[in-house]
C-alpha cells in the first residue's frame, strides 16, 4: 500500500465529513433529515405515487432514517472505536519467534456487514476477513476489527475502496506490523424491465472479491499473505482469483453496464443530489456524477403503471366440453404448478427492491392445452415491478392468475427483502414467505399441504 | 395458548420492569451501571485478580454496558414497536380464499438473534422463524416481527418462555389469526474443569428446539401448524421434534446438570444478586434464585491458578544420543503435528466465555519416544482455564510446548468468542485465529506455510 501520508489521511478517513445541527437537534428535526424526506416525497411524485397514500406516508422518514444511519461511518472516527482497546501483551519470551503481541497474526473472519454502492445507492453485502500482526506488544480488542471495518462500511463505497480504507485505517489506528483484508461483496443485480430478460434461475447477486493489504503482507519474500488465506481457507473460504491491490477496476455495479441510463426526470435527479449533499457526500465526486441518473433510472422500473397483459400460445377450453367430446380426464384433481418465477419488486416501506420466487398451483377450472410459463411470468412481472409490499403482491398475482385459470389458485412468494439486511435490523440470511389462497384451497387444507409439499427446498444463501 | 388476560399481559410483558434514572442521567453515571461495575470488581477480586491490571481494569464498565444493553428489552415495549407499522392491507377480491390483509401466511425465516439463559446468565443464541396469519385486513412490517422478537430475547431466559412470549406478544400486538413461533436454541457447553472429561470433538453447543403457537395455529383440524413447518423446510429447516406448545420441562441449560454447585463465595454470590437487581430482575424469582451460585460455579472454572502439570507417558531421548546409536532418521526435518485440541476459556474483556480448537506443530529437536496428547491437551486446559485474550494463550502454550518438545513450535488457535455474537456488535458466525511462533517456525515461513496447509478445513457452524 506505501507509505501513508497520515496528515492527509487524518482529514480524508478520520474526520469524515462534518454534519452541522446532530448535536444541538433531534434527528427528526435536523435539516439533512428534512431534506431527505423533501427529496423521497419528489422521487415518490416522480413515481407516480400519492405521498398521502397510507402505506408509503411515513416512507419519506423510514428512508432518511435508514440513509443517515446506514452512512454513520461520515462521522465516526477510528481512533474514538480503538481508543481504549489497545492491550499490552507480551511478546514470546524463549527463544526467537512471533506470538502475543509481537509479530503473530491475529485474523477475524466471516464477519457479516453491509455499505452502500456509491454508483447507484443501494445497499450491498460484506462478508468480511482481517488480519493483522501486531507490533509494539500492543494488541486491539477483537470486535475493533469489526466495528472498524464498519466505520468505512457505513459510507458511500466501492468495494476495492472500502477494502483499501478498512486496511489504511486499521493499520493507522493500531500502528500494526502490516493488515490484510478480503471482502466478499454481494450486490443486488439489476433487472431490466424494459427486456424482462431475467434468467430463469438468476441468483440475484452480482458477485466480487477484493483485498487490500499492507506491511508484512505486502513482502513478497515472505509468505504472510500465502498464510493469511490459508487461515481463510480453514473456514471454508477459497480465495480462487485475487484481485490485485489498489487496482483500478470498472465499476462492479450493475447499474453501469445494464441499465440504459434513460432522459433523466430533472426534478427526481435534483431529489436525490440533495440526498448526497444531506448525507455530507460531495455530488461532483468523479464516482457519483452519474448516480443520482442511475439511481432515478433504477426507481424508474418500479413506477406506478398498469402493464396491459397479452396472453400468448394460451388456448382457453370450458372443461364442459371436453366432457361433452367423452374426453373426460381423470387426472383433473391434480394440481398443475409452476415454481420459481423469478421476481423483482420494490419495498414501498423503504425504497428497497426485494426479490426471489413466486410458485403458482391452480386446478384447471378451465382445461388448457398449452399454459404459456412466460405468461404466468408476466403476471408476475406486471405486480412485482411498482412500489409494493410481499402480501399485495401476493395476492394480486393469485386473483389475475384466477381469471385465466380458474378460481382454484394458491399462489407461495418466497423473498429476500434487502430492507431487512441493511438498516438497524441487518438480519442477514432471513427470507420471508407470504401465501394467497382462493377457492378450493382456501377450504381444503389438504390441498393446500400437498402443493407446498411440491416446492423444493430451495434453500440458497446470497453468498 | 388459551384465552390471553391482556390486562395481566399488558402489565407482565409490555410494561416489562421499571428502572429508575434511564432518562435523567447519562449510561455512565446511572446507579444501576454503577452497582454492576462494583458487583464486577467483587467476582474478578474473588476470581484472584488484580482488579487494577490494564487487561480487566476496564472489564467492570464493559459488563455493565454489555449485560445492561442485553437486557434492554425490559425497557421496551411491543406496542412502540409496531405503532406505526401496521398497513392496511385488502383481502381477496375474487372468490373465496385468504391473502393479503386477510388470512394468507407471512413468515419470516431464519433470524438471528441472542438472548441471556436465566439459569445461568451466559448469552444463547438464536434461530427465529415466526409466522402470523393476519387479520382484519392488517399486515405488520417484515421487520417488525424480527425486532419484537428481539424485546423478548433481549430479557433473562428460557428457550421455551421465550417462544412463548414472542407469540403472545405478537399476538397481542398485531391482533392477528393466529402467531407460529419456532426457535432453534444453541447454549454454550459447560466444560467441567475439575474432571476435565471433554469429548475431542465437542462442538461446544447445546441445542434446543422449541415451538409455540396461537390462534388458527392451535386448530388441530387445520394444517396451518403443518403448512408454516413446511415452509420452513423449503428452507432447509427440518423440525424433527417439536416440544409441545408450553410444556413444562427440565432446564436445558448445562449449568443444572454438568456444574456441581460449590459452597458458594457468598460475596460473589451477593455481587450477582446485586447484578440481577440492577437489571430490574427479582432475584427471588423461582427460576432465578439458583442462578448466582451456579454463575460463580461457572466463573471460578476461571479463577486466577498455576496449574501443576504432570507429563505422563513421556519420554525424552537426546537427538544426538540416538544418532550415537546410528539410528538417524531421515524423517527428523517432518513436522509433528497435534491438531484439534479442545479449549475453553474466558475473555478477560467482557467475563464471556471463548472456546474452540487449538493446532500444534513442532520439529523434534528432542526424540520423544511417544508424545501424549492428553500431556499437551493439559497444557492447553492449563492455561485456558482462566482470565484470558487469545493472543496470551496462544503465545503461552507455544512457549510451554517448547519447554517439552524443543525450541520449534508453531500454535494456531482457532476460536468463537461469546463476546462476537453477543453485545452491541452481534457478528454471527464470526471465528477468530491466532498464531505463534518459535525458532525455525519463525525464520522458514515455508515450514509455517507447509504446517497450516496441513490444518484440515474445519469449517463448522454452531447450528
Amino acid at each position: 500500500m506505501g507509505a501513508l501520508d497520515e496528515g492527509h489521511f487524518d482529514v480524508e478517513l478520520e474526520n469524515g465529513v462534518k454534519l452541522g445541527g446532530c448535536i444541538e437537534l433531534g434527528f427528526e428535526e435536523q435539516p439533512e433529515t428534512l431534506a431527505i424526506e423533501d427529496a423521497v416525497r419528489v422521487l415518490l411524485h416522480g413515481l407516480g405515487e400519492d405521498v398521502n397514500r397510507e402505506g408509503i406516508r411515513k416512507t419519506p422518514f423510514r428512508v432518511a432514517k435508514a440513509l443517515r444511519e446506514g452512512t454513520r461511518g461520515y462521522r465516526q472516527k477510528v481512533k474514538d472505536i480503538v481508543h481504549g482497546a489497545l492491550f499490552p501483551e507480551a511478546g514470546l519470551e524463549s527463544g526467537g519467534g512471533h506470538g502475543g503481541g509481537a509479530g503473530g497474526m491475529v485474523i477475524v473472519r466471516d464477519v457479516d456487514l453491509f455499505s452502500y454502492c456509491e454508483s447507484c445507492l443501494l445497499p450491498f453485502q460484506v462478508k468480511c476477513h482481517v488480519g493483522y500482526v501486531p507490533s509494539g506488544h500492543r494488541v486491539v480488542g477483537l470486535s475493533k476489527l469489526s466495528r472498524v471495518t464498519d466505520i468505512f462500511a457505513k459510507r458511500l463505497q466501492d468495494p476495492q475502496r472500502l477494502a483499501d480504507e478498512v486496511c489504511k485505517g486499521l493499520q493507522h489506528g493500531i500502528r500494526a506490523a502490516g493488515v490484510a483484508v478480503v471482502l466478499q461483496c454481494a450486490h443486488i443485480h439489476f433487472p431490466n424491465f424494459e427486456s424482462r430478460k431475467l434468467e430463469p434461475n438468476h441468483q440475484g447477486w452480482t458477485k466480487m472479491l477484493v483485498t487490500s493489504r499492507s506491511g508484512v503482507y505486502e513482502n513478497e519474500s515472505s509468505n504472510d499473505w500465502a498464510e493469511f488465506l490459508t487461515h481463510l481457507r480453514f473456514r471454508g473460504i477459497e480465495i480462487v482469483e485475487a484481485c490485485s491491490n489498489g487496482s483500478l477496476q470498472q465499476s462492479w455495479c450493475p447499474s453501469q453496464s445494464s441499465l440504459k441510463v434513460a432522459t433523466a426526470n430533472s426534478a427526481m435527479t435534483n431529489a436525490v443530489v440533495s440526498i448526497l449533499q444531506s448525507l455530507g457526500e460531495d455530488p461532483l465526486r468523479r464516482e457519483l456524477v452519474g448516480t443520482p441518473a442511475r439511481f432515478v433510472t433504477w426507481l424508474m422500473n418500479f413506477r406506478c403503471s398498469n402493464v396491459e397483459m397479452k396472453p400468448n400460445g394460451f388456448v382457453r377450453t370450458q372443461k364442459d366440453s371436453i366432457k361433452t367430446n367423452g374426453n373426460v380426464r381423470h387426472d383433473e384433481e391434480d394440481i398443475s404448478t409452476e415454481l420459481n418465477l423469478s421476481f423483482w419488486s420494490q419495498c414501498e416501506h423503504h425504497l428497497l427492491p426485494f426479490h426471489g420466487v413466486v410458485h403458482i398451483g391452480y386446478y384447471q377450472a378451465v382445461v388448457v392445452d398449452h399454459v404459456d410459463r412466460s405468461f404466468l411470468q408476466q403476471i408476475v412481472h406486471s405486480y412485482g415491478f411498482k412500489l409494493q409490499v410481499q402480501e399485495r403482491l401476493t395476492r394480486q398475482i393469485a386473483e389475475t392468475v384466477a381469471l385465466h385459470l380458474g378460481e382454484d389458485v394458491m399462489v407461495v412468494v418466497e423473498a429476500s427483502h434487502t430492507c431487512m439486511i441493511s438498516r438497524g435490523i441487518e438480519k442477514f440470511g432471513s427470507n420471508t414467505s407470504t401465501v394467497a389462497v382462493l377457492g378450493k384451497f382456501s377450504s381444503d387444507s389438504a390441498a393446500r399441504l400437498k402443493f407446498l409439499q411440491s416446492i423444493p427446498n430451495s434453500f440458497q444463501t446470497a453468498e
